[in-house]
């Protein structure tokens, strides 16, 4: 399998502007402010087709994020999981999921995520996971440390694959062929935890995981993650170690350790 | 497969004492303030066997416990995660673990639970789930209604099993013929939630899930679920329908819909 080297964002752009990260903080405490009243208030419905308190929720949110970004900056460009494109051909294109972990919400854990990325030319320079309701917030940004409840966080070295603690919000996520190769990771790792969506890469960014392999993401669920893991010195790539961005193909593997992702690479390709 | 009656706690006891209640939020109270400062502190250590900030938390926090129910009641019995047994012939014995969910609390995951549970001649008459990061708490006693965090809690009727949002903790939980039985009623449910422990049954009891299966549970992981979920309008039995108790053989399924459960029996069974 081909692996090409790994680009760390901060190789390849600039520092993202403060003005950018100020907005960002701005956005989803405005969609914490939306979402807080729905969690756990009515949720007998769970489809989400239909006027449940988790579509209600998802939809108010996107909307006052997407709102304060065309009050900021017009000309830039949004895609939004409930209320698709605008713009996207533009230089900045901001990616939007007001409520990652949908399953979490309506079962009342606080451990979905509001899941804010600005891409500049397709790949992400800012992102941030924001827990509303226990307050959790990681910030990640082309040029700085990522931030995790306004303290710089770092991963953590496990310095082998089978001392690795592994992630992994279900097994449901996975297309047969890709469950075997997860399963091949599995049966090497140190233990495999379920669960925890977006939410969970802020924690390998704060030093509580070692790695985590994902499939059939979209571009909402992973664009924040990218510059949140690779700003706290960890790694997210899709399964054939490239830099993740408009393009991929929803596969994802991020690690805290260079010689665990290493590991989870030659397993998931063999 | 021989279906005895579900025997519900509220049938065969008397109610519980409220000087019992009230000990029992001691107890957790007295854990929570043990086991907070020990939450996402230096947790690069994540063996059992050691003195990692888990193990340190589990045990002080049980250590604790014990102490205030020695204090208050030296006639009767505990069981610890922990520490053990002493006087568990007694006719009421404390069933304490005081971290269940350890992947969730190595992971910095705030879903983790302290369980306590007060066992009558081997049958569980009060229950307490206590998250202390979050402060949820539910307390179920024979003789009254559960309460979640102040007020009343009551399961919600899903009316069929293919309506029900399904909860397990991990696939690895399962021997492999107990995961094939798992993966029939997964077949049929709505939907499939990993993750939770305990504090999941917490939340099927507040109306957030429908159904929860799992196995090879040791009496401290069930015994302060079958209160609360009882106490909130649930059933909670064995693989084969039978009420949870000492003698139980770890195979869990709970729900807040008779029929759901009915539907899941005969799954797991055929």
């Amino acid at each position: 399998m081909n692996q090409q080297p790994v680009a760390n964002v901060s190789d390849v752009t600039q520092p993202c502007p403060a003005e950018l990260i100020a907005l960002a903080e701005r956005l989803v405490a405005a969609s914490g402010a939306v979402i807080r009243p729905y969690f756990r208030a009515g949720l007998q419905v769970v489809d989400k087709a239909d006027l449940s308190p988790v579509t209600a929720a998802d939809r108010e949110a996107e909307l006052a994020i997407r709102a304060l970004i065309t009050q900021a900056r017009p000309q830039d460009g949004i895609i939004g999981e409930e209320f698709g494109r605008e713009r996207h051909d533009s230089p900045y294109v901001w990616v939007i999921d007001p409520i990652d972990g949908t399953k979490s919400f309506i079962t009342g854990r606080p451990i979905f995520a509001t899941l804010i990325a600005l891409l500049h030319e397709g790949r992400p320079i800012l992102g941030v996971i924001d827990q509303p309701i226990i307050g959790d917030r990681w910030i990640g940004a082309a040029g700085m440390a990522t931030h995790f409840n306004g303290k710089p966080a770092q991963v953590r070295s496990c310095g082998a694959l089978d001392h690795a603690v592994l992630g992994t919000t279900s097994p449901d996520l996975f297309d047969p062929d890709d469950f075997a190769r997860f399963r091949r990771v599995a049966g090497v790792a140190k233990l495999t935890m379920y669960g925890g969506d977006g939410y969970a890469y802020g924690l390998l960014a704060a030093g509580f995981a070692d790695v985590i392999i994902e499939a059939n993401l979209k571009l909402y669920d992973f664009a924040a993650l990218v510059p949140v893991i690779e700003g706290a010195g960890g790694m997210i790539t899709d399964w054939q170690g490239r830099a993740l961005g408009a393009d991929s193909d929803g596969r994802v593997l991020a690690a805290g350790d260079e010689v665990a992702h290493g590991a989870a690479l030659e397993l998931l390709a063999g």
